[in-house]
């Protein structure tokens, strides 16, 4: 049953709620707009949906500049703590009908919730590499849900981040955020180009890992160090040879079947734990 | 460039092919149905796509009873193996414009070309655990994409199949058998209902393991037995607690973030080859 908020049942009294009615509302279009990379690109921003991505965001000291709601939904208190965050930093909370709100978020949910946030920065010049001793890189990575799951998987791993290289699928598309699950908030997203990754790289310690067919050792006991950075080639292509041969470190897991390869996501996850276990090891 | 196929440039001359060249043609509808999970249920059939998979499902004996292809293509290899398999077994060959076969496939592609399967037999019946150290099981599991990636996982771990258990994503969707990345045909697939599978493995010898909060040892060193049977449960509900409570050995992986979970198939796969790495150091 879906009781209508009232005035002030979600969210202080002193909050200011923008109504918007109707679907040709520049604000509506804009947000809408957050789906298309192009857009998205342009604008600097992105789009989160969903109370419990939200709720994530907020944990991790990330308010949305823009919050956007329907106008009949259940009360919430995580959805009142949102409100009370954006509106303390300034945002916009906006209320608007279901249906609005389902041409916004594509799908029919009147418990939708959406924020609109500024992209990070994603430089190599923003991150300090020894702020973690496992980082993850995706090199041409397609798949918004590898994306999104390799963030997630550097959550849990306590990596630092997920360093994306060349021509990659967007991070912040709604399909990588929310396969994330909250983890785009959490792990530092960088995007580079091979040739500016590894000069950089260069620059200071740091041990560049990928899983191999050639001139490598088994992954179970090869000698990690941190920072260690556990690179994985895109989908169907893999790492170009001059990327392997340009690792520290090429290791092999075992394909005891007729494949040759584990889907990337599931093969950064392998290794990464590899690493992990390696350095609690030695603690 | 796309060269019209001479006729027997891809297979020899004795192979009769059916020339389709109506978009209403009973068999082209028949096949496009397939995509549809309640048709693929009615007619025991599913659809592979890709010249790759098909070439995989060769290869592990599964000959396609219609395989169906543009009939301006370059010639190769590979088809002409495959046209040859299917004529072989008695099964038809079809030719039809690019436009019909875009409409089948659900995207245009000129190299296209698809086969038609005979479901396989899933019951807990016809399998034997003792054909493999490994198996992975997943609860509820909805997502195809993470199903496909599950027993694309299982054939490089060498696992003997995946279970699944209650209401699952269909293995035999488009979704499911692409992102198995042709292991769909070389592993194992059982479907059943937790009544029916507990009974089932407690009948014989089988350690069932999944990862939890609760009342677990690290997974890193367990002392995990084959028949090992690696659970995992739905992606946002995890496993029921009493599913939990009924496994023999309850792991922890480290989560050293925000997130208390990780991928289904990230996870299967991380405590997989722990279980993999734990068999082959006893040898």
């Amino acid at each position: 049953m879906i009781t209508p908020a009232a005035p002030g049942a979600t969210a202080p009294h002193s909050i200011k709620r923008r109504q918007i009615t109707g679907f040709s509302n520049p604000t509506v279009k804009f947000i809408r707009s957050l789906r298309d990379k192009k857009h998205r690109k342009r604008e600097g921003k992105f789009l989160a949906e969903g109370l419990r991505l939200l709720t994530d965001a907020l944990e991790s000291g990330r308010v949305p500049e823009t919050l956007i709601m329907a106008e009949r939904r259940e009360a919430h208190p995580l959805l009142a703590a949102l409100e009370s965050a954006v509106a303390a930093a300034g945002g916009e909370v906006i209320e608007t009908s279901a249906d609005i709100l389902a041409k916004i978020i594509g799908k029919s949910n009147p418990q939708a919730v959406a924020g609109v946030f500024d992209q990070f920065d994603t430089s190599l010049a923003a991150f300090d590499r020894e702020a973690a001793p496992i980082w993850l890189v995706a090199q041409a990575l397609r798949d918004p849900g590898n994306l999104g799951t390799m963030l997630r998987t550097g959550d849990a791993l306590g990596a630092g981040g997920l360093i994306l290289l060349d021509d990659c699928a967007d991070p912040f598309s709604v399909e990588a955020v929310r396969a994330s699950m909250g983890a785009v908030f959490t792990q530092r997203l960088v995007q580079a180009q091979w040739d500016e990754f590894q000069p950089w790289l260069r620059g200071e310690r740091g041990q560049l890992v990928a899983a191999s067919l050639r001139d490598a050792v088994p992954y179970r006991g090869a000698p990690y160090t941190a920072p260690c950075f556990v690179m994985v080639g895109n989908e169907s292509q893999g790492l170009p040879e001059a990327y392997e041969a340009a690792c520290d470190l090429r290791v092999t897991m075992p394909m005891r079947g007729r494949a040759d390869s584990l889907n990337a996501a599931v093969a950064a996850a392998v290794l990464g734990y590899e690493v992990l276990a390696t350095f609690d090891s030695r603690k």
